[in-house]
């Protein structure tokens, strides 16, 4: 353990040229080509895990609290024991992006119930395994923000909670996978899923938002959506500039009537959305209530950063 | 490459002693301790994958041939090219139980979309990831056999059709391990499924029969579930020995009120049940259907093995 220790921080000055990532794996970090876990890891087996993915402006991370509380809530929900202390995870992020010399990140953490022989018990593994990955925060082109994404409304449905609870965000995602897939198909940037009833959920990885008659509307948990951390932000901020936010069922027809549409996630911030299925949203794109919740999330950021 | 090779053949008498199990990765047998994958692989991160389970009879593998096509249709599904011709397979799992010195064996092969930076677009990941991991058959106890087994009647759904296709034997698993997790704490065998209808699907990793005033009934695809190759073999025996057979949608009161019932998978070929939701099902345990099922199973398994 010592000499790869060292080996480490030799190659400590290559990290901070760019050209490895260091990746956190169970109890340090190691260089990403060396990253690896077994092929009896529950998560490649049977995607028993769950995960997080946070942002970092200059150093200091977005709602760090929430999401982990979120990761601790996952966690909980598939009896799985976190094997980190609450209190520690702070210094991890940190350290996973000094050691990257990153300081606007995208810092996935990926929990999973560890190695253990063929079988769905859970007592099969007595680790779980942890990996932290911090990457560069990769900007979406320009035009997606000045112009809007398109969404294709997809085949596929949004799991019901009561086969996945959507508040566990988990490994299990090939739902959400072949909802892009098809998203991909049809020449969009991400899928519209609806729920078993019809009703809209979300998108693969962003909550949906749509301005109709000054309400800010968007499926509430009951639709069977993640709460993401964003969409928490923007609804606050969206309440202290005076716009009313209903939490509801909603069909595609009045998504299609709105005003303007978009999206929120950790990465997305807000993304403006300017055709659903091949119909336009709205007059213009992006629109007056998108453009200012953006910037207000933006001017509200140190609000809501931690560490 | 080449010492590795090399150093595989020294190690091989070890395997043979059953010290080491011998498991393929992508190109190569390596030993167990050294079979692992990148945490970047989107098997791990996403469940981005699908599998089989293969059960090898003295040397020869149970329906060979049906495994490798659901394997085959399983990737087509979810877009992903098996990266192995169907011409190869063969070789490659018969290789996998010599290496382990095996004749009775489970083999379980895993497909995974591959090594990718993050994102859930399937072009991130440029060669999917192979595992073969052939392992001893770990018998029931000879109680469960004789006594019958116990299912709990789960509060967790079977994730429907429209959501992600059950014909995919997919690594997103996540539904049926929750469901496990609710028979475990139960302290039963297994947990059946009810789908978003109400109706029977089947077990976490099985398909459920009932016999009920002479037929045989199963839940049909319709339902929700995966269709099992053991299912199809059974399904084959009862017709032959003059049992009618009726696939559909069936409600748990039709379940309690019949005769007997046994689940049927690979591993366990066919598994009597005793109780559901503590209510016993029918007379005597195992039933007449059951033990004459099984002895049929064993006594054709000729006809269903290759290679």
């Amino acid at each position: 353990m010592k000499s790869a220790e060292s080996m480490q921080r030799e190659n400590y000055n290559v990290q901070h040229a760019g050209e490895t990532a260091w990746i956190y794996v169970n109890d340090r970090f190691v260089p990403q080509e060396q990253a690896k876990i077994s092929v009896f890891d529950h998560g490649f087996l049977y995607g028993d895990g769950v995960f997080e993915t946070l942002r970092a402006y200059q150093g200091k991370i977005f709602q760090m609290e929430r999401h982990l509380e979120r990761l601790a809530a996952s966690c909980d929900r598939i009896g799985l024991s976190l094997p980190i202390p609450q209190t520690r995870w702070p210094e991890l992020l940190q350290e996973s992006l000094r050691r990257n010399a990153l300081s606007d990140a995208s810092i996935r953490v990926t929990i999973s119930r560890g190695e253990g022989e063929i079988g769905l018990d859970p007592s099969l593994c007595s680790h779980p395994t942890v990996v932290i990955m911090a990457k560069p925060i990769k900007p979406y082109p320009a035009d997606y923000r000045h112009q809007g994404v398109h969404l294709a409304l997809v085949n596929i449905r949004r799991t019901p909670i009561a086969a996945q609870p959507p508040e566990v965000k988990a490994l299990s995602f090939l739902n959400n996978i072949l909802a892009k897939h098809e998203a991909s198909r049809a020449g969009c940037f991400d899928a519209l899923m609806l729920n078993m009833d019809g009703c809209l959920t979300e998108c693969t990885t962003s909550n949906i938002f749509f301005v109709c008659q000054g309400q800010l509307c968007t499926p509430s948990t009951e639709c069977g959506i993640l709460r993401g951390v964003t969409r928490d932000v923007v609804m606050t901020l969206a309440k202290e500039e005076g716009l009313s936010v209903v939490e509801g069922s909603f069909s595609l027809e009045q998504l299609l009537a709105a005003e303007e549409c978009f999206l929120t996630n950790t990465g997305m911030e807000v993304m403006p959305v300017s055709q659903v299925d091949g119909r336009r949203i709205g007059r213009s794109c992006p629109g007056v209530w998108t453009v200012k919740l953006h910037q207000l999330f933006l001017s509200n950021l140190n609000r809501f950063v931690d560490g």
